[in-house]
């Protein structure tokens, strides 16, 4: 049996909602069933007809949708919320779905600061029920590859860590344009305390900690706004203070004109490092200390079944990000559903720990920056 | 409303199979309905259950899957029937659904030999029925691109195109090891007349054609064995003469060792010259006569609607085989049913002509190789 | 005629001096006349005799040396020092130099300390004579494609500069094995302040101000010793302000491990970026805000006058460090000969005001991680 | 004591002889002490000047340099002659240097036919001096590992070789624009019998042959020319047997628009391939059968003493094409000389046996297109 999902945001118009529905689609353990995909109810209709809904289950408001589908029979009504909506309405659907007994699935950020990300844990906590967040870039299966080599020991003591993710689509000033992705990720009543860091610095902050298995104690950061006017950041530096005496160094930004989507994250041990890109995510550098570099690759020889686990086709032909994105989803339905297999090698889905930690970097950094780049330390959890 | 399908082949343990389905479910314009997925009776019952298919439409073979199909009330029997079976059947698989009325998209080659082609083709006419073959790697984003460009003449006259195909995993003997993809491959029983060029060679010649504009008048191959005891080819090198005065060299290899998918065009007119590799395949490189090379990628300004026709994510967001997959399963859907809109650019899914182009290829090559690499013309189609 | 030069250091064993023998060979603008290879005089005789020179002039120190050359007659002495020791004898070599009236072309940083820097700026003033710091990464063609093109505004607003040196041979405790060029990087005696901001930091730094054009006004440091006992920096990251307000990120590492000599250097205007990588010189993306990437090449159709006059051979033929050196050397002649044309665009050769601005930069990061990360601004010079 | 060496051509406004002049001084083991320069005797002695050589010893023409330098005694006149004209010019050079007891280092390709080249072969066996010929991509260190990698059989039996050199730069009719490169080397009367297969198509055979240990058996060719009105070929592909049963694909070409110096050479054996490019000398792939590929590196751990011998300088500071041809030179000091240490890896010149396949080569290519892509053995020589 498939999980049946609804959907809240990801109408007409949004990126990421799409994406998440063919991540749902790809392994075929999904089923969406209803959704709330518009603020407006008459936008949210139409979304839901053209994905071949039932009208009755189209919705204008998450609140509503709570509401009718907790009062349909067990085996017909929605058993997960996924939330594909700014970063402001976050808590009160994923409370609202929580109060209701649906499972959550949701986007990153987890929440608008770290206070509401506490109430949602708190909440979470009571509910017996499942989170999942979705940080796409843990599922690739290089990346897997990664931090289970690290998780060996095969990199020894690490030292050193340098996590970059650049973009250049806010070089120019496109919230002044009306550019809908723009406009509310630079806007704090939707976004919360920061633009930059709680859009994709916290993809990189996350995955730091997940590759590595080291968690950052304290930070010092610079955080900028470059376009004109812009209340929120655009860009920024932070330097991190891992467990164990590991260093890193972690830049993000959208204003780096002319970058795509440029994750990248290197982590150096004394006895051997690791190269990893999003944007040729089927390729992982392994540099020993002594001898060639070896190009580690999705489905070749000497990869091995942490990355296995989340490869489906043979080496050579490319897996991208939705392939990754659905890793995630699959994930999440292992832990929902006794029908859906969970892989061999365990299951890493990010949850409220993450969800924590990411809102704990994304405030520690916009406070550090508003003191000066002191060193702060990450808040207990 | 999808398009109900059906699907010979594909049974558990097969790569491509699977393929197929990812690729049907990714834009969610198919429905599997039925399914004969094994020469194995028991095979295909479980095959489908596990697929979530009615048992009673889990069939035997695919003889039974058309008779009891087209038994069934129009609105609910299959549509079109994708055949991912070795190539020895296709012609009696697509054949079958042709007279039982069913549409066919099929995997490559389109046959085992041109004279089987050529009894598809002219039943095919008369039916009044479509046919797609699953030439993946002309539905890349960046594909189109070069395709779109050239056609508008920005390469200027072409002169010189190098395709290759090279893959490492015949240079073991795996057939002597038991593995299914490599013995029926390399049996002249189930494969036909050519294991490599049959198996790749295709794809390069049909990929040279599709981007280039061009078609292939006379070739001089030399097909090699390298494997002890093969009597198919598993590597060749052959010269091609286009039309317009063009000239070509294909190499496709499945013993070059270490090489994993490595499919690679390059076409160099008199004004420009293009690049484009499968295994990185958002980029494409466009080099001008005078000035410096650009670097188009897909989702980026300056990259056009062809492509974008066939991108779903932003840019830097890696779209992989999947991707280019479900974009000729999509392509081929808007044949079929009103519900799913062709793109803006037109459709270019492979027909019954690349099917003859490359059958005409696989044999004229094996030809030319048995003559002593004489040059041979293409037969007329 | 070519310039008459004396070495001091570069004996057996050395690794960097006979790179300057090289540079100065390559363009036939130099003949080097005299040497004290050694701090041993019998190595130094022996040194300078494997290289041809009049047992005469192999001198026993440096002192010897300057006070010898300048009692030959003027057409017959040599014209200028090259300075190749470690960082604490680069003062007394240089001030000696100059007292003897010899011009000066030395290894970097150009003293073990910015109030040594400042004393030598002193002197050099005073003296009237030539003073050139082999800053080779300057002199790569692209380099000077990055710069020109900034300077002509092309990139816009420089926003965000990201510049990045790792290497990974000091990953292994070298300095206890008696490697020599490790034992004296890593001894405060013979290096100074500073061992990885000394050694490889500075020419980031400086990398970053040649190119952008513009000057660092503060930063912060935070240097790290990973190697067990070491009492210099073998790590660090540095945040920087720039003038005009472009942000920046330098990260300089000696432990990374298995890299090689990777220096990397990022721009970010707000019309376009840049990207240039030591390791495949003959490179440079840039990247338009509205448009594909373009890769400028050394010696290809659209890269500009400032390339050109520093390259030796076609397009497609590597230039690589020598080359690069090489420039640094036929520069800095330029200034000591008539016979040595200057480039049409120009001279470029780094002096005295890098060598104080790179001191300034390597004191500064000190004192800012001693301060715990503080923002320091960098000194008036 | 450096070899004393005389030049013919390499005058004002030439490419390699410049280079030549470049490499002969890299390492200070040769001396330049005579030339003629040019077929303009003026312009032979004003570039000879320039050069700061002895104005007698700048001649007219070669044959007056041969009989000057003859008489001059011992200590004093040229030992050997360097080569760097058209290929028509090559054989009375070559015949008239070793009529006076020099020694020649010729560039590429040998001789204007094989015939010719027999005629040397014939006059240097009964003159006991040596013969060099500059095939400086066989001198890169990567080319060496590569080579050295084979001879001990890491490859296993060898199947598949492709090996490609393509450019771009005779896409346009510089032919007709004057361009003195392209208006010789298209030229029957000065360049022989082949302009693109004379030019680099004989490197891409030497490097083929040099780095498997295999000698070319047959081959079958297409040669074209594109250029309106050539009489000599500017473009072919070439399909070669190998000893041993391994099979071959080459590609030259000059009309591939774009393309720099894109020389590249795979060879596939059954236990492993290996992949390197000129544009990128400094790595080397190799691909292992069972396991990850690894990319091996100019100075890294891991690459042999074959490389290191022709290493100068570490890892990621990159040497390029001078420093190969220098190689070359070195090399052939080594026989000339004493005073210049063979590599402890020995002594890999090409010389005349270089030189009469190569000629072999490019006449049974020509022969072979001309016989409708025939296949044809080389001559045994």
């Amino acid at each position: 049996m498939r999980v049946r999902y609804g959907m809240v945001g990801g109408g007409e118009g949004a990126f990421i909602g799409a994406v998440h529905r063919m991540a749902a689609r790809l392994d075929d353990s999904y089923e969406l069933v209803c959704g709330a995909f518009s603020s407006s109810a008459e936008k949210s209709q139409r979304s839901g007809r053209a994905l071949g809904l039932d009208p009755a289950r189209c919705y204008d408001d998450f609140a509503s949708m709570m509401a009718a589908e907790a009062a349909l029979p067990a085996a017909a009504r929605m058993q997960c919320v996924v939330i594909t909506t700014p970063n402001r309405t976050h808590l009160p659907i994923a409370l609202a779905a929580l109060a209701h007994g649906f499972h959550v699935l949701s986007d990153k950020p987890a929440t608008a600061s770290l206070e509401e990300c506490r109430t949602l844990a708190a909440r979470l906590r009571s509910s017996g029920l499942h989170y999942g967040l979705t940080h796409p870039y843990t599922a690739y299966p290089m990346v897997r590859e990664a931090r289970a080599r690290i998780a060996r020991g095969e990199l020894g003591v690490i030292r050193r860590i340098i996590v970059e993710y650049t973009q250049g689509w806010l070089a120019a000033p496109l919230e002044k344009q009306g550019q809908k992705q723009a406009s509310w990720r630079l806007d704090p009543a939707q976004a919360g305390v920061s633009c930059c860091m709680g859009d994709i610095g916290v993809h990189a902050f996350n995955l730091a900690e997940f590759v590595s298995g080291l968690a950052v104690r304290e930070l010092a950061a610079e955080l900028n706004s470059f376009g004109e006017g812009r209340r929120l950041d655009d860009d920024g530096a932070v330097l991190l203070r891992f467990d164990q005496g590991a260093r890193g160094v972690l830049v993000a930004s959208q204003i780096c004109t002319g970058e795509e989507n440029n994750l990248r994250l290197r982590i150096y041990g004394d006895r051997a490092g690791i190269d990893w890109q999003q944007m040729e995510p089927n390729s992982l550098w392994l540099r020993p200390l002594d001898g060639p570099a070896q190009l580690l690759r999705t489905g070749v020889a000497g990869t091995g079944a942490e990355a296995a686990a989340v490869t489906r086709i043979p080496s050579g032909h490319p897996e991208g990000y939705i392939e990754a994105f659905a890793n995630v989803f699959r994930e999440f339905a292992a832990l929902l559903s006794e029908d859906v297999k969970p892989a061999a090698t365990g299951n890493a889905v990010p949850g409220i720990s993450a969800a924590l930690r990411g809102m704990a970097f994304v405030e520690t950094a916009v406070a550090s920056s508003a003191a000066g780049t002191a060193w702060q330390a990450l808040p207990h959890l």
